[in-house]
């Protein structure tokens, strides 16, 4: 990539000096290339590089682009911004992986014709100047085939002229566009610059990118109160499920559940005999991560789940936890997987000076390294066997970045369908590699922004940042792990609000229910973020018909996500000032602005709130003259408004957000169709 | 640099999982490593990375790097700033060229230690911990030699425990911060990582950073009216301009100048019989490039005035203009060289309408390129062989970039101490990836940034951006080519003030004389900011003893910057505000503070201004309670001052600016020695 101009003088060739035009800085690229950015399909990439070249010759630039699957590269124009910036996009066709780059050339016939309109302009001779043009049309005509040569031909005759007079004409002939378009068809691009690096794009399916998950725990999923619930009994849940419009059903680890160091209810040190355990205590005599519990079915019932779910549109996501309790059968088949301690005993998990006595890590600094990979990545292929395409990782953070970029890129290469949630909560950089390692979507850091500053600032860092490339976020109100003190304290309105917040955030959200629909809220103990009764630990019962159920609300809001397109994108999201700190306005909108979406939501579960929201009446092609609808889709209310400053009030006894469709037309008296 | 992680299984190895530490967003780093830094020695690099690991062990980092000539790596610590981020600095001791990257590894002893600590103060039962802590410190010891050896391994045995009672004592040990010490220095490096790209910093002599420059036309430097000036006219002018303070004597070029096409007075198409030509049609039937021009004197009186400028602190700067005149003796000998047009005759330089027949370019795209790169480059080092050492590059821009990287690294392969300045007023990516391709200092857009917003964003730009590690600044307030509407219509005042702005802002800069002290400011007609009358086609006769000569005031400028090192630099520059968009207010200080200088200039030159100028006294270490001193270094006056918020008003009739010199102390009745 760093061509040695200190190179022996015997190396250099003559392109060396006739690769006259730089291209650099090009965006997107991630890390000089190191990381692919990430696309779906029917999404475009927009290329933009800084393209110059010495002296004042003109430039022409085209973007190089290959889907999945193409064996020939494609082209497509570049065109300048301005300040040698230069901009294209090329549609991603295909699932897998497309790459691009770009080259550019001295346009010679372009600085001729430019140069010569100029001369001509200014009244000076340029009949020498015309056989110079004649030239380069020749040396066209011999690159071109077909009537088009020949056209040429006669044109570079056309500038060969005797006399002044036949100048004018020429001159008239040389500038004619039909000729400048036919010239552009056969460039001389011998000594075109290519730039030094073909960069990719990872291509995935829509649900990469739009997606709405549901996350229970199966054994909680029996109608009888007190019974370990089954696959089946989560098969007679998804009506309730896709009734709410969720896509994904995420189901935390389904496999046999150690029983050595098992964790009791509320995660006491010592389990009682009932005690069912955590089910990221993956491993038994049973089996381990390709063994489904006894106690939830058969291999064949989750195979049916996966069937049925999909008959409702719901796709079933499973866990990856790559650890193990002491008793998963790996334990003694590969005890070299494992870090042993100087007493001879396993390494448990530890956070000093927390112990996790229940849960084995593997040790990925083993010599077997290799034997223990391909098993990792036999894990996802025998789920991908059972129906399976979405995972969910468990702490990717402690296991090392190659393995995930290796194991991901493998499995996409024959599944580029398959898709991969890193459930990595900890420091930004980490979570950033992660995500530029393959990682599809990522957590973050939503579950605990509540100001309005957190939140645009977060958002702003996810959306308009080089993070857009690489980062798709999926956003989590809650988790079991995770009950945040907004949701302990915020009541009803504060769940309704986080509920809307994540679902017009971002593009892809879940939640863990039912205790987000029945507004759980409960914590271990004061101070506490963990779960009071966590089902982590024990089996719960949900009583999930209760009148108070946000079920309908979730309902509405998934459907409204599904009927707009603009609110399935990331990128697309723009704050607005309110004059209020506990009201945040923002919203989203097509490219061609032809749909409009507006977010408020008061942020204080406790108190009515209201402001003025001050819209870019011009961002979003309104006239500022002209009156147009806002029609709240949660209510069905509908409103007119004259100019960008629009007062909201909202009252958290009721709703706490609008979601506002912006219609830019308002019905008049002319308008007679409407009263036909 | 991208690691294939779909490479086939056999080609892995165990460093691929081992290497668990990433090592990202390196800085500085120019195009990811496609261009130098640039340091003069003495400076420092501070390099930052992103560090960071899998899971949650600690990292060690180290700096690697070698000075010019340095065989070796050497190492200096990285220490973590939060955020994964980590930071070092190395200095730069010798011309030439430094490398630097970075590595990183698991600190396995010291992510023991903190989770020792962590258990032993929950009072778990530590033994078979520390046993593991015996091994890391024989491991160690097998790594180590002499008394390290033997001491590492007692300290292995202390943690052999076989009760708890042993084990409190055996803590201590394994605490103790002489075995971190210790052990700190035979780290595991096995799998360290080391980032991907060494990085280079071109290494200059401090004039590449601090320089102040003067350009005159020998010609015009008779003491007798009309008549020619001789490079021995220009050593009696010597003690004038070292007077001034200045050390680079820049001369436009000194070659015999072509007479066919010769240019008139003012520019006029055709010469008179007695017209001098511009200088920089180079080349008649007396020598091109490498030849005196016969009027000026001869090659030896050149080098006599390179030696007598030595003696004035004066380096003298030639002018490199790689164009022929049409009598240049290269384009009979050498017309491959050039392009021809279809009628046989030379393309002569234009940018259409306008015509340059006096001046012939080479033609970058010939077939003969080798041979004519080596006869350019032969230029340079023909004056290198007479004294010269700085060369001033005549509209560089339109040259092929590789053209300049292959010169200028080559002529600093063996004249490291050679310096480059690029003359290109272009487009800005233009005038960067000059920057970038190796030139010393460049031409800025200085000349016309009047305004103080104009001002302070583009030394933002300079001083705050990556820039600032490529691209050194000399400004320049007028040039033979640019008398700016600002010095032509803003008298004495705005000459002074463009003086001081240049030397304030910049470490480098230059002016045109004598046309800047006599503050010429007729311009060849109105609109124009071309000179009447202007040296580049006549000589001139300047009085420069007139008593209105601004030559004290420029003395007095150029000693304080000869003066003050914090002067001296650019990315030390910060902008206060002033609530009177006609005034501007800066610091420069050093890096311990030791040496604060502030600078308050009146952008109008016609009226008084005044306005309360915003100092951060926090950040200049300046206690708001106690009183501080500030000594205009221009008229010697000192105020005391209280805090940051300071009152300013400036005449243009007298001196339209302050250079103060903020001094900490302010002596009171208790420094009695000031009476002593």
């Amino acid at each position: 990539m760093k061509p040695d101009v200190r190179k022996p003088w015997e190396e250099w060739t003559r392109a060396d000096t006739a690769h006259r035009v730089v291209i650099e800085n090009v965006s997107p690229e991630i890390d000089g290339g190191r990381f692919p950015v990430k696309r779906t399909v029917g999404e475009k990439v927009t290329v933009t590089a800084d393209i110059h070249t010495d002296g004042h010759d003109l430039i022409a630039a085209v973007l190089l682009y290959k889907n999945h699957g193409d064996a020939a590269w494609r082209e497509t124009p570049l065109r300048e911004l301005g300040n040698d910036r230069w901009a294209g996009s090329f549609p991603v066709t295909s699932l897998g992986r497309a790459i691009y780059t770009v080259t550019a050339w001295v346009d010679r016939f372009r600085s001729w014709r430019r140069d010569l309109d100029k001369k001509a302009d200014a009244g000076q001779d340029v009949r020498v100047d015309l056989l110079v043009g004649a030239m380069l049309v020749e040396e066209a005509a011999a690159r071109a085939g077909g009537p088009d040569r020949e056209a040429l031909r006669e044109a570079a005759d056309a500038l060969k002229v005797r006399d002044e007079a036949e100048a004018a004409e020429a001159v008239q002939r040389a500038l004619d566009e039909g000729l400048l378009r036919r010239m552009g068809g056969y460039p001389d691009r011998r000594y075109a610059t290519v730039y030094e690096r073909e960069l990719e794009v990872v291509v995935d399916r829509e649900k990469a990118r739009f997606s709405t998950w549901y996350e229970l725990f199966p054994r909680s999923c029996s109608p009888v109160p007190g019974k370990h619930g089954t696959l089946r009994d989560v098969v007679l849940r998804l009506p309730y499920i896709a009734e709410m419009g969720f896509d994904v059903l995420y189901l935390p680890p389904v496999h046999p559940i150690g029983r050595t160091h098992r964790k009791g209810k509320n995660n006491v040190a010592v389990a009682g005999p009932d005690d069912v355990g955590s089910p990221w205590a993956i491993g038994s005599e049973e089996g381990g991560h390709k063994a489904v519990h006894p106690a939830l079915g058969t291999l064949e019932d989750f195979r049916h789940l996966v069937a049925k779910a999909g008959e409702y549109g719901l796709e079933v996501a499973i866990d990856i936890a790559y650890q193990c309790s002491p008793d998963h059968p790996t334990v003694t088949e590969h005890p070299e997987w494992f870090r042993h301690r100087p007493d001879g005993t396993v390494q448990y998990a530890e956070n000093p000076p927390k112990k996790y006595q229940d849960i084995y890590p593997f040790d990925f600094e083993t010599e077997h390294w290799r034997e223990m990979w391909e098993e990792l990545s036999s894990v996802i292929r025998f789920w991908i066997d059972q129906g399976v395409r979405i995972f969910r990782v468990d702490n990717p953070h402690t296991k090392p970045y190659t393995f995930w970029e290796w194991l991901i890129a493998g499995v996409k290469e024959e599944f580029p369908e398959a898709i991969f949630l890193a459930e990595a909560f900890t420091r930004p950089k980490v979570m950033n590699r992660l995500a530029k390692a393959g990682f599809t979507q990522s957590y973050t850091y939503f579950t605990w922004r509540n100001s309005k500053w957190e939140l645009m600032d977060y958002f702003e860092e996810l959306t308009q940042t080089e993070m857009r490339e690489y980062f798709r976020p999926n956003l989590w109100p809650n988790t079991p792990d995770i009950l945040t003190e907004q949701l302990q304290f915020g009541g009803r309105a504060s769940f309704m609000a986080r509920l809307v917040l994540a679902a017009t955030l971002g593009a892809s959200y879940g939640i863990y229910g039912p205790a987000f629909e029945l507004c759980e809220n409960r914590p271990l103990a004061p101070g506490r973020e963990e779960y009071l009764d966590s089902e982590k630990y024990e089996i719960r019962h949900w009583d999930i018909e209760r009148p108070d159920s946000l079920k309908e609300f979730i309902g509405v809001v998934n459907r409204i996500r599904r009927e707009i397109p603009c609110l399935q994108e990331d990128g697309n999201l723009a704050f607005h000032p309110v004059e209020n700190e506990q009201m945040i306005a923002y919203s989203k909108a097509a490219d061609d602005l032809s749909s409009i979406i507006l977010m408020v939501v008061n942020l204080d579960p406790h108190n009515t709130q209201s402001g003025w929201v001050d819209l870019p009446m011009d961002r979003l092609g309104l006239d500022p003259a002209v009156p147009f609808q806002g029609h709240d889709l949660l209510s069905g209310a509908r409103y007119i408004w004259h100019g960008g400053r629009i007062y909201f009030q909202l009252n958290p006894a009721e709703v706490p957000a609008h979601i506002i469709r912006i219609r830019r037309k308002v019905r008049t008296e002319r308008d007679f169709d409407y009263f036909l």
